[in-house]
């Protein structure tokens, strides 16, 4: 077989980490870029944050959101996970020739909106154009940068016995996307996109001994969690009736053949904490709208190391693996 | 006529222009993004220099150059114009499905190696995958951080009597670029692509009074040189027989109906300075490797206000326009 780019490349699972470990990583090393998750922290007279990502969402428009509003909250979203305070952001289009103008004014308008609700500038940009079969209408990347706020955030501090958090219903994001594309039922269904800097900053200056936090994307949560817990010595434990599903996004699931812990969340956050904090964190959450249906869903645990098992309410327990191939393309 | 996107708005010129004031500017407002050039200067403890391109250029190989090359010399180049030291880049990739691995795996490599040559590092990056048919090959984004070493450089500080420096010849990219993919005669003319910081350095740091360093990229520089005059007081008068320009940029651009002046450079930096200090700039710029052909190109005059023109050896004046359509799409 020839050795070519697949989908499953960009599907956020397995083989985007191999193109990051086997590629990137040896071709660009530096400490900065090893410290992975989704942003990098850099050293000036202020240490800053750094994060990029670049948007292909189709359609462009969602129920919910559209590509102009994802590329904010993106990555507004991955600055705040990493302990930043997101201040400037770049802006850089590639659009298909052919587009309607009107459409892009569209598009530029949600996401000067979104930067505003957030409290960012964007401070700089670029546009290309590419010639019509060449792209998807309009590709957006941003790349943010915050002030670090609350440093030594990471997998690396999670410890048997923290609790693990989810600041609302997974899987809305993917399923109202899928749905959108499929053409099949909407309108009650919404992407759940929005930025989740006021939350982090409530959930870090709390006090609460926060570990790590992370917004469960492409992969969803189950893809995460499996990155909390890949080569460690111990696992994960999901409690399945612990975890907020929307009644809508089960029965699209269901309708698509998708998992809702597998489906891209825009708009929700992952928490692994002290277990003492959990409870009292959790209503710091539930005090915003963005953490209105947060939930303990988890520990963290030696009985499983390196796995992520999720337990039924019959009994049953199961392995969640990371996510394997595409299931959802082009989704952000 | 529908109001759509056409390439002209992705050439660097005047829909380039329109798209940037009509659209992106009023939906985005705010004091950093209006400095325009092309990077941000931001308030911190330190004061930062922000910058973002997106590389969409075809063939992904060329001679002198590729795809990941350009990438990172094109977002330094920007960052070193602003008067900032480029330290941190992004790296965000949209890759076509069914691009061979290997061809990912040379571009992510010379990329680094560019990332290496210029002293910056790669600190985060993100993947995408799209569909066969919905992409060309590979795109790339880089977002660049810099520290600001020398503020207020900018067009604003240009004054009559100014004089006009090119720090070589010009139109290599842009040819080299158009020959390769036109699969024409090959192998002399190559791209200029490279990194400038270390020559703008040397030149910021010489002592002369530096109004504007700009590097002339899509549209060239005349469209460059126009940004600086319009609207103006004063003009900029060339000397056709002052710019440099190779033998073999100017039989390919006879070929190719191209104009070497409109032609993109990505290895190349105009700027216009003190006249009391031009002739001891460029000793300095001739100096180093990069500004080894750098020349005296013209001067600011109050005799041509908000134009550009080009005095001709056998005595004419024309006026060279603002780069109107899309002369050399997909250019970088």
């Amino acid at each position: 077989m020839e050795n070519i780019i697949t989908l499953d490349y960009g599907s956020g699972g397995k083989k985007t980490s191999r193109l990051i470990e086997e590629l990137l990583l040896p071709a660009l090393d530096n400490p900065a870029l090893r410290q992975l998750g989704d942003g990098a922290v850099l050293d000036g007279a202020e240490k800053l944050v750094f994060s990029t990502d670049s948007f292909v969402v189709t359609p462009l428009f969602f129920p919910g959101g559209d590509i102009g509003k994802l590329a904010v909250c993106g990555t507004v979203n991955d600055l705040a996970m990493c302990g930043g305070e997101a201040k400037f952001l770049s802006c850089s289009l590639i659009i298909e020739e052919g587009l309607p103008y009107e459409t892009l004014e569209r598009i530029v308008a949600s996401l000067g909106r979104a930067a505003a609700e957030a409290g960012v500038q964007v401070v700089t940009g670029d546009t290309k154009v590419v010639e019509r079969g060449r792209g998807d209408g309009v590709y957006i990347n941003t790349a943010g940068i915050g002030y670090l706020r609350h440093p030594g955030l990471g997998p690396g501090a999670i410890r048997p016995g923290d609790r693990v958090l989810l600041s609302g219903t997974a899987g809305d994001h993917g399923t109202a996307v899928m749905l959108a594309r499929s053409g099949l039922m909407q309108g009650e269904l919404k992407s759940d996109c929005t930025a989740l800097n006021r939350l982090a900053e409530a959930m870090l200056s709390s006090g609460a001994a926060i570990r790590v936090l992370r917004d469960p994307t492409r992969g969803g949560v189950a893809t995460t969690l499996n990155e909390f817990c890949e080569g460690r010595t111990f696992g994960i434990e999901l409690e399945e009736e612990a975890i907020p599903v929307r009644g809508e996004v089960r029965a699209a699931c269901e309708l698509l053949g998708l998992d809702p812990l597998y489906c891209a969340n825009e708009g929700k956050l992952l928490c692994v904490c002290a277990p003492e904090d959990a409870e009292a964190l959790l209503a710091v959450m539930r005090a915003l709208p963005e953490g209105r249906d947060a939930a303990v869903i988890g520990e963290v645990t030696e009985r499983t190391p390196g796995k992520l098992t999720l337990s039924t309410p019959l009994g049953g327990r199961r392995i969640l693996q990371k996510l394997a191939g595409a299931q959802l393309p082009r989704i952000c």
